[in-house]
């Protein structure tokens, strides 16, 4: 397990296996694996490209004899979302958060991601979370305008269940894509345009 | 100097530098500083968001007494482009190349960097290489359909400076921001949607 400075998220690192990089070391989690594996679906079917960020790194040294090896590097806290990419000609931008319970605590929305969504938002880009809830095993489309709303009106420490349900969009399950984003978000961002088409 | 495992590019790291990290190896490249201090200027005035891909760092050890530290990595080769980001709502692309003639050398062109940006502007997205001949301090947004273009009906070894002219868009000097990219931009991309709010 790696703590990252300042109480940022806790990863795994399996030392031993040597496919392990930081691009993928989140793949104990079965939301990231799930959207990894949609993506790629979706870049062979050249229907949507999502570019996973990997936790920065700062390197301190290399080594003398071995030039690409570095011998000493540290994570560094990421200050943007876990993905950004291009669906239907626009900017999506999104970060993925898993919960065992029935809420989503606010404090597992970082403000650096919450800000960085809201920006994207602004710009007319598209910007959401995508939110799990394991125990039901049920993931939404959950868009940055709902969490900036909720933060105004609201005192709570989490988001339920209901609230998220009601404003977000589920994201179904299948073979293949594993998860059907796409038609997600259709439903969430595109449904005039796609009526536009169909008239 | 570090050299990638299968003849990647080329890069520094300052090892004395504890600022040195794997977004900013690139700093002694007067393109890239230019585009990451432009980049903020943008940023900051709630313009765009250009986002740089740092290169992909593969963990094999971590220490085991301080789990944020990294004693064991490689650089591994980007197979993508230096940066995406949003402007006008739309995804954008691109990949930063210096020249010190007056020609850009095919070969400077990752066979992984153009398929990647052909793929980008299939999908509707804005995808291009920022091309800067150093001697004449010329900096251009130069899109992969003239690259695709020039490939398809070329057997020459380069871009000459006169193709990139013309099919390119000069990207003027400023102060600040440093490269006024978003003018080219529009100029490049957006000048109908400009014409029509105009009206």
């Amino acid at each position: 397990m790696i703590k990252y400075p300042n109480g940022g998220p806790t990863i795994k690192v399996d030392k031993n296996n040597s496919n392990s990089t930081t691009n993928r070391k989140n793949m104990g989690m079965s939301l990231e694996k799930d959207i990894e594996l949609s993506s790629k679906y979706f870049m062979d079917h050249n229907l949507a490209i999502f570019y996973k960020k990997p936790t920065p790194v700062h390197v301190y040294k290399v080594s003398p004899t071995k030039s690409h090896l570095i011998t000493e590097a540290y994570f560094e806290k990421k200050s943007t979302t876990d993905y950004n990419g291009l669906y239907r000609q626009r900017y999506i931008d999104f970060e993925c958060k898993e919960t065992k319970t029935k809420t989503l605590p606010l404090d597992r929305l970082s403000r650096h991601q919450v800000e960085h969504l809201f920006r994207v938002k602004q710009l007319g880009g598209i910007a959401f979370f995508v939110v799990r809830f394991n125990t039901l095993d049920e993931t939404y489309v959950f868009d940055i305008s709902h969490v900036i709303e909720y933060l105004k009106n609201n005192t709570k420490q989490a988001f339920s269940y209901d609230y998220i349900k009601t404003n977000g969009f589920l994201i179904r399950k299948s073979y293949s894509p594993r998860l059907e984003l796409l038609k997600a978000l259709d439903e969430a961002y595109f449904k005039d345009e796609i009526k536009e088409k169909q008239i």
